[in-house]
C-alpha cells in the first residue's frame, strides 16, 4: 500500500517536437523535479525516435533519483493528428510519421502505461492547469515552433472534436497559393510564422543578395541557427531580421484573428519556442493585427496572452495528461 | 386560458439579409404556415428597415389569417455580431449598421417579445431541430448569400462563445492581401465566395472584355442579377461563369478544411442563397477541395452536406429561438 502511494505520486510529461524532445518527471502538484533533452533525429524513422524519448523520460527520472518503476504513468504530446483511444498517432508531417503505434511501442520501451495527446491539446492543458488562475470557459492556444500546433479549451475542458484531431491550427490556410507546407498543400499559417517558415525567408533573402548579420557568426548558409540568435540580431538592429519577424507576427495576428471571429474564446495564449525567444518583439504586433481583422465585438474583453511557460507547457501538459488518466 | 393556449402556438421567424427579408410564421411544430418577403433598400438605414421587417411580419401572418397579438414571440437572424443578451446589432457590414437596438425597435413595432442572434446561428439552429435527425454532436454551418455567415453547435447546443459573437466564418482571412471585403479587411471568405463576390469578379470579367451569355438577357452592366441566373448560363455552357463559380466553390472547400482541421466537427451544413441555387455546380468541388485541404485524420468521417432547406432555414431559425426562448 504505501508503495502504491509512493508510486501515484510521480508521472513523466513528455514533449516530442520535430526539433527535439523534452521531457519531465513531475509530483502530483506538478512540480518538476527533474529533466531531460535530446535531440529528435527524426530522419532516423520511427522506432529509433521512440527509443530516444524513452531514454529521455529515463534520463529525467535519473536527473531526480527516481527509477522508472516509481512512475505512474506517461502523457505525451506528438506533433499531430492524434487517435487518443489507440495512441496512434495517424499524420506527423513534421517527422515524418504515417500511423505509428507510439503509445505501443512507448509503453513496452518504459513498461509504464502512455497517454498520447497532440502537442497543443498537451500544451493548453498544462498552460490552462497551472497558469490561467482565472479558469476562463474558452481558450485557445497557438505554439508557434518547428510546426503550429494548437489546443482548444471549451467550457473548461479539452475540445478534441468528433474525431479527436481539433486544433490543427497551423494549418489554417491563411494564403491560398502562398508557401508550400510540410503538410503537402501551400499557404498554412505554419508555412508563413513557424520557425521552419522564418528560417526559409530569411535563407531565400540571403541567397539573394541580402544583409544580415547573422552570417557573420553563422555563415552564409546560417547553420545552426536558433530562434533566440533573431532576437540578438533583432538587439543589434539588424533590419533584414526583424522584417521577417515582423510579417511573421503579423500572418500570426491574422490567425489570431480568424481563431476570434470563429470562436470568440476568452483566452488566446501564444506559446512554443519562437513566442518564448522573440515574444517582446512579436506580441504588440500580434496583438495590432488581430484587433485590425477581429470583428467588432468579438475581439471586445478577450485577452491575447503570451505564456510564461515557455518549452515546459508540453511536459506540463504530458504530467497533466498522465495525472488525468491515472485517477 | 383558452386564448393563452392558442396565443403559445405559433411563433414568427425573420431572415434579415442584406438583400432580402424573409418572415414566416410557424407552429408549435415548426410547420410553416404563411410566409412573405420584402427587399431590404439598407440605403435608406436602420429605422426604415425595420419597419420592413415589422410590416414583412404582418404580411406573413396576414398570409394564414392571424394577427399580431396570437403570435408568441419573433426570432430574428441578423447578418452581424449581434449581443443576445440586448438583442443590439454590433456591427452588420453588409447592411452598414453599427449599434443599432434591433431588439427594442422591433418590439414596439410588433408588441411581442423579441429574439435577435447572428443569422448563421440562427440557421444553424434550424437546420439541426428540423434536418439533422441524427442529432451529430458538433456541427458547424456555413451560409453562402450576400455575404457569408456561419453557426457552430458543439455537444448538441449552440456555442455562441465568449461574448456571443462566434461563428463569423465569413471574415476567417483565406487569401491575405486579397480582395477586399465589406468589413474593411482584405482577402475575407466572403469577399471570395459570397455572391457579392462573384458577381464582382464576373462584372470585372466582363469589364475586361471576357464573353458570357449573361450580358445578352442582362445588357454589360449585368442589370438585376440572380444566383439562379448563373446556374442557367452553366447549364447552357458559359465558361466564364462556369470558372468563376469553380473557383469560388475551391475557395469554399478551402475553408471547409479549414473550419475541419481547426474544428472537426461531424458535419459540415453548407447553405444560403448561393448554395441553394448552385448546390449540383459547386459541391463536388467543395468536397473535393476539403479533402485535399484537410488533414489526415481530421476529415475522416466527417459529412459535408447541401442543406435542403435552402431560404427556409433562417426563418425556421428564428422560429426556433423564438420557440425556445418562450418556454
Amino acid at each position: 500500500m504505501a508503495e502504491a502511494t509512493a508510486k501515484s505520486e510521480y508521472f513523466a510529461g513528455v514533449d516530442l517536437g520535430g526539433t527535439k524532445i523534452l521531457t519531465g518527471i513531475f509530483d502530483k502538484d506538478l512540480n518538476c523535479l527533474g529533466r531531460a533533452k535530446v535531440s529528435t533525429k527524426a530522419e532516423r524513422g520511427p522506432e529509433e525516435v521512440i527509443e530516444r524519448i524513452a531514454r529521455c523520460v529515463r534520463d529525467a527520472a535519473d536527473e531526480c533519483d527516481l527509477e522508472l518503476k516509481q512512475i505512474q504513468a506517461a502523457g505525451i504530446g506528438a506533433p499531430g493528428t492524434v487517435d487518443f483511444e489507440t495512441g496512434r498517432i495517424i499524420f506527423a508531417p513534421n517527422l515524418q510519421w504515417e500511423d505509428v503505434p507510439l503509445k505501443k511501442i512507448l509503453e513496452k520501451e518504459l513498461g509504464v502505461p502512455v497517454f498520447v495527446e497532440n502537442d497543443g491539446n498537451a500544451a493548453i492543458l498544462g498552460i490552462y492547469e497551472t497558469e490561467l488562475a482565472a479558469k476562463p470557459r474558452h481558450v485557445v492556444g497557438i505554439f508557434l515552433g518547428t510546426g503550429i500546433g494548437g489546443g482548444i479549451i471549451l467550457d473548461g475542458k479539452l475540445y478534441s472534436g468528433f474525431s479527436g484531431t481539433a486544433g490543427e491550427i497551423g494549418h489554417m490556410v491563411i494564403q491560398v497559393g502562398g508557401p508550400k507546407c510540410n503538410c503537402g498543400n501551400r499557404g498554412c499559417f505554419e508555412a508563413l510564422a513557424s520557425r521552419t517558415a522564418i528560417f526559409r525567408r530569411l535563407s531565400e533573402a540571403v541567397a539573394d543578395g541580402k544583409k544580415t548579420l547573422l552570417t557573420d557568426s553563422l555563415g552564409p548558409d546560417l547553420k545552426d541557427l536558433r530562434s533566440g540568435d533573431l532576437r540578438k540580431a533583432i538587439k543589434k538592429g539588424d533590419k533584414l531580421v526583424e522584417q521577417i519577424i515582423e510579417e511573421a507576427a503579423e500572418y500570426t495576428g491574422i490567425a489570431v484573428a480568424n481563431i476570434i471571429n470563429l470562436m470568440n474564446p476568452q483566452v488566446v495564449v501564444l506559446g512554443g519556442g519562437v513566442i518564448d525567444a522573440l515574444g517582446d518583439e512579436m506580441m504588440a504586433i500580434v496583438l495590432e493585427t488581430a484587433q485590425d481583422y477581429g470583428m467588432s465585438g468579438a475581439t471586445k474583453g478577450v485577452d491575447i496572452v503570451a505564456s510564461k511557460k515557455g518549452d515546459d507547457a508540453g511536459i506540463l501538459g504530458g504530467a497533466v495528461l498522465a495525472r488525468r488518466q491515472s485517477k
